[in-house]
């Protein structure tokens, strides 16, 4: 009964069978059974399937395998809006500052997300998650139609596989999971447990070819002067959408 | 296959009998499975089973039914920091910026969170996750020993059940999966949804005596004073962990 979770890879090629509607609403009913602070689910899915609204996401993006590959798409967003409009209707005297709006609305849409894809893995389909829209995340906002206090924080990829990737390494468990409190890695443990990874996704052909080990693909993920960059951005657009305060 | 999905409920109350530690081993190992971003996986577990330190989170917390019938607790972490030390080992020139830390990390805790309690339902385990410790941060952090960069998000409550509530309301599903793009619902729609949840909720005896209704129950749980309150702590006690900017 574990399997679905256990074995669980993200998929990055689809085929191109189609996506019944039906499938995806119990995919979205699943996501609405994931715990939620008091009830009040600060999330809303948005599912892409116009061609002229994917077309118009993917001239934003740049062009994408994944993205093209994949019959729908959902992007899965951060909602403060929806409750707020609640209680104002209710004329409750209740409020929820930027950045605890932005925890609670974050983790609730994160644990949707993942009964999402573990739905999608026990229909038999494949999923990813993406941020490529991170970089645009104002336009991105626009087309949406996105209003404040509401961010599109990922963007779920589905569709039937074309390809069946080995299950990927993790962290050694003993260096994630504490007792009673939390143990800093030694530095040996660290590079031994890399080392290990690395070597296990050099055999799997994990990464591009112009790419030949771990540290590489996180130096290019993770450079310093990108990061930066997405920082900025980052939080000029939460202060704009309402999940930063305008100061601090 | 989804019914450990689309049945789930937040179990509160649990018997007395143990949670044998290879369970909780293949609890976290499912948390582990959870998609995260490049391999990063910037999640912490810290599982108390140690009655002194039970003791110390409860005379913090207060007493709580919920807490002390649990017999496994899991602090589920952000954790930044093993990711950035395992940068350093490998003299990377990578960073992470505050926000995009705190975004990515609180994203990848909650990926594995759901996993977590997904897994502890296939293996006949309730469970529940608690924020309690957020009025307490920064001496639970200290408490659990916390580095810089981590920081203690959801509080996982894991047992064999003592109660078999009944399966809450969610939100009708067309006003949280928009198409396309997001349509704002009418206040209509609104409070036509705030009733019938009410409802249901009245009739499975939802709340303590003393509250009589759902949007009484919300004015407690967000009311505009305490939440000011919760932001001040929250914003300072991210700032003081790395995960908001100094000033902004």
């Amino acid at each position: 009964m574990l399997r679905p979770i256990l074995e669980r890879r993200s998929v990055r090629r689809f085929t191109k069978r189609a996506v019944p509607e039906n499938l995806l609403r119990i995919i979205a009913r699943a996501g609405q059974r994931a715990p939620t602070s008091c009830g009040t689910q600060f999330y809303s899915f948005i599912e892409i399937r116009d061609a002229r609204k994917r077309r118009a996401i993917i001239s934003l993006l740049g062009r994408n395998q994944t993205l093209e590959s994949a019959p729908v798409w959902v992007f899965i967003c951060c909602d403060v809006a929806r409750p707020l409009t609640m209680f104002k209707a209710l004329k409750l005297d209740c409020h929820l500052g930027e950045v605890t709006g932005l925890l609670h609305s974050v983790v609730d849409a994160s644990l949707s997300a993942q009964n999402m894809v573990t739905a999608a893995e026990n229909l038999g389909l494949g999923s990813v998650f993406t941020i490529y829209h991170w970089k645009a995340l104002r336009e991105i906002s626009r087309l949406l139609k996105l209003p404040n206090r509401t961010l599109p924080l990922l963007l779920l990829c589905i569709g039937y596989p074309d390809e069946r990737p080995p299950l990927r390494p993790r962290w050694d468990l003993d260096l994630v999971l504490h007792k009673n409190e939390y143990a800093s890695p030694t530095k040996k443990a660290i590079l031994s447990n890399y080392r290990r990874a690395n070597r296990t996704l050099v055999q799997m052909k994990y990464f591009r070819p112009d790419i030949q080990s771990l540290d590489e693909n996180w130096q290019r993920k993770f450079a310093t002067e990108e990061m930066a960059l997405r920082e900025k951005k980052l939080r000029m657009e939460l202060q704009r959408r309402g999940f930063l305060p305008k100061r601090i």
